[in-house]
């Protein structure tokens, strides 16, 4: 390589890592907005929040980086990773320098600030409380997508690619349109089966007990402690602050033990990935998943697949005896199994079954696309929400506290977000096809609560390649396949016909 | 005012707020990583915490802050506030244009490992693998001095300098020679005397229900929750992380419930400071303490003259014995009084009691004098440590994890911080003196744990003032008085002659 090309190349890393710190610290101060602020708090941090944010953006979109991707790029003695960094950085560069450093330190303070009001809306279940920030983050994500070109009917894809790259409104809809069908019918067909008997979940477990419980359960997964927590919040969440610093959060219920449970599970399925990624790419923007839907795909095979499946309750049953002896002692494995997969439509998208869950996915994403066509007014959400809810799950929330309210992401002006829970159940479900055949034991490795396999697999074949690809080149690698619903719904259909008896 | 006197004036303030807001975003990364940060997190944290820092440095040093400071410094129609700003703000300019920028983020990222070093080695008792930590930090400290023009025999002034402004070494050596001498006369009087019975403070105290009483104890004693909280830290410290964001911390021992009782009291004492601060300097670099001294005036005003008061625990005890009935429900009032205040010399400074902890300050206060002229190495600190407490209060740590190792300070390379407290001290009874005066029932408003009198006073003689006075003008101002130890020393003598029956 040429002299000028590795110096340049230097400061590009170095301006890259700069802006990466930037960003993690930036996680720090949202971390502890959700986790430790006193409320009075939350003016200030958001002036903070938006002074970092600016920085960052300010470091990034300068002129000197601009110069310097344009100086490097074509040098094809480039390593592999630093051409794979360089179209990264070139994609975010053009994007990032379409916007205003204002917008971005104001989107940020209007967010901090929309984030707590949300807490304390749904708290309170109080939507009008809420709705002027909601409208305030809409019209950020509105112009935010003009910026970069998405006009009119358009804006949603631009969100949407914030999360999922190159993937449009239509695309989701079109593998939304099997899976709303097919687990429709699926659910009409559970609700005229009897439940199994579940009364032994709704006992009294004590928090306290509950946290020890997912501190042990996280690290038999394979959670290191040394490079990592599990804390509490109103919405459960992983976050990366540093290579060795990835935090979990979940949230306890007290007669209600499976939703701390699959919580933990969930966010330490996410935390792996960020674990698992490879010091080769450490304190650059590769460190970091492929996609969100990516993303989810991890968090969900391990939540799902994994922890609602006979083989995981083997393993962990007896361990929950143990610290729920009085709650959990005489319960059989096959009761505890059906217990834990029952299907039944509920209000909240975070404890609902694998059945319904997805279809709490569609929900939002429609009414998010109605958001950005301008059907839907910020001040109908509540109606449409309790509407959407009747269609599809044939139930409605009596309070927007356990409607609209209750999650988090456009409250932060993450819309966008929602399709990457459904997709990544599909991801997910492809990858899990590729593991079996890799890993013809995995049902009795998971017996064995032996995960040793099961991550060096994901390792090798998602982990190591952090951001490097596309989602979808990264699927077509590991899968030779395109996205598709067929195995998600292979395996819903199978697993839960067995449950009930179809 | 002249228009671009304003204007340059807005500008001044813009570019001290964001500084201030980044110091305020140190502070986070810095209580984080004392209180929630996973072991494996340190390292990265320090690069997070230098780049913060060096942004912090750049852009307060910036030709435009000069200028500015230059442009508005004349103006005579200048508001009171503005004129101490700009004072306060010029003194900073000029020492922090000596330091250069790499010096800066060296500094910091060096004192993220090694505080982070130092907790490692105080739990494991390994000073060996501190000492590298601490010749560190002392070249940082020697050469900020140096930048400072504080060269030779005088670098520890430049240190004592950045604590309490404008005291040298000599000045501090002045009035701590009367107290040492003082303090060790009474200490040897005393040990000639019974012990009062306190058997019953080392009953077990479960971890869980001292928390419960410390946040109830911080709360009577007027910390506002919604504005900060109290964590767990191995040293008890206070955190402002912004006006309505200042978090304590204190550590439990399970066989001393003083220990967690008496640091939430001290901290509280920091908080009230800053909590009360006006609005009218809030965000500025004038929304701050005079001094470190007169902060700890405040924190061991609160700590001792109220909170190891016959008065306080007249109010407090029946509070206690009801989170605590089985270890002390049958505890009479004096009987807990002469407990609480029982004089022996220990081991640790922060558990000390009030006689000989002004002797603890003093040890350290010889040390890093020796330390700075070049009489003491780093090496002979454990030595060095063993003897001084032979001599000053005749008994030996058995270990350096009681010794050198216990205090944090010098882990951050925080020099000249320890007179501070002693100072603190005389500070604190020099105010207590005027209290008095204007509050002649200062007494019984304790008794009925009535606080607000009391804060009301600090509130507008102390809070209010912010950063706006030196330490020395602020006294003058509110005692008509120059720094003495004679109201602490007559303090000191009069409760402990009575408690003790000299």
């Amino acid at each position: 390589m040429k002299k000028k090309t590795i110096a340049d190349l230097n400061r590009l890393h170095e301006i890259d890592g700069e802006c990466r710190h930037l960003e993690k610290i930036a996680e720090l101060l949202n971390w502890d907005a959700q986790t430790y602020l006193p409320p009075n708090g939350h003016v200030e941090r958001a002036e903070q929040l938006a002074l970092i944010e600016g920085l960052g953006h300010e470091k990034f979109t300068s002129s000197e980086t601009g110069e310097l991707l344009e100086a490097v790029a074509d040098d094809e003695n480039l390593s592999a990773i630093d051409k794979d960094l360089i179209r990264v950085l070139k994609r975010k560069y053009k994007q990032d320098i379409k916007l205003p450093l204002d917008f971005v330190s104001s989107c940020a303070r209007a967010q901090g600030l929309s984030q707590a009001a949300w807490a304390k809306a749904r708290q309170e279940n109080n939507f009008a409380a809420f709705l002027p920030h909601l409208k305030t983050m809409l019209n950020f994500a509105r112009k935010k997508a003009e910026y970069w070109g998405f006009t009119g009917n358009r804006a949603y894809d631009g969100l949407l690619d914030i999360y999922e790259p190159d993937m449009t409104a239509d695309e989701v809809a079109d593998v939304f349109v099997p899976l709303k069908e097919r687990l429709s019918l699926l659910l009409k067909k559970i609700a005229a089966k009897p439940q199994p008997e579940a009364g032994f979940l709704t006992k009294h477990f004590p928090v306290a007990e509950q946290k020890r419980f997912c501190t042990e359960l996280m690290q038999r997964l394979g959670f290191d402690v040394n490079r990592g927590r599990l804390d509490v919040s109103a919405h459960p969440f992983t976050c990366s602050l540093g290579a060795h610093d990835i935090r979990i959060t979940t949230r306890y219920l007290k007669q209600n033990p499976l939703s701390s449970i699959f919580s933990t599970i969930h966010e330490s399925g996410h935390a792996f990935y960020e674990m698992g990624l490879p010091d080769s790419l450490r304190g650059s923007s590769l460190a970091d998943g492929a996609s969100m839907a990516i993303h989810e795909s991890q968090s969900r095979l391990w939540e799902n697949v994994i922890g609602r499946s006979r083989s995981f309750w083997k393993f962990l049953l007896p361990v929950a005896q143990k610290f729920f002896p009085a709650q959990l002692g005489d319960v059989s494995l096959d009761d505890f199994y059906k217990a834990a997969n029952q299907v039944q439509p509920s209000l909240i998208r975070t404890e609902a079954d694998e059945v319904s869950y997805s279809l709490h996915v569609i929900l939002r994403f429609e009414l998010e696309r109605s958001l950005f066509s301008g059907e839907l007014a910020p001040e109908a959400v509540p109606e449409a929400w309790r509407q959407g809810m009747k269609d599809l799950l044939g139930i409605e929330p009596l309070s927007d506290a356990e409607g609209c309210l209750q999650d988090i992401h456009w409250s932060q002006g993450s819309f966008g977000y929602f399709p990457s829970y459904a997709l990544g159940n599909l991801y997910g479900l492809q990858f899990r096809e590729k593991l079996l055949e890799i890993i013809p034991d995995f049902e009795q490795q998971i017996e064995r609560g032996d995960f040793a396999g099961i991550h060096e697999w994901l390792r090798t074949h998602i982990y190591s390649w952090g951001k490097r690809r596309s989602p979808k080149d990264l699927l077509q690698m590991v899968c030779e396949k395109k996205l598709s619903s067929k195995p998600f719904i292979d395996y819903i259909e199978a697993k839960y016909s067995n449950l009930y008896g179809l």
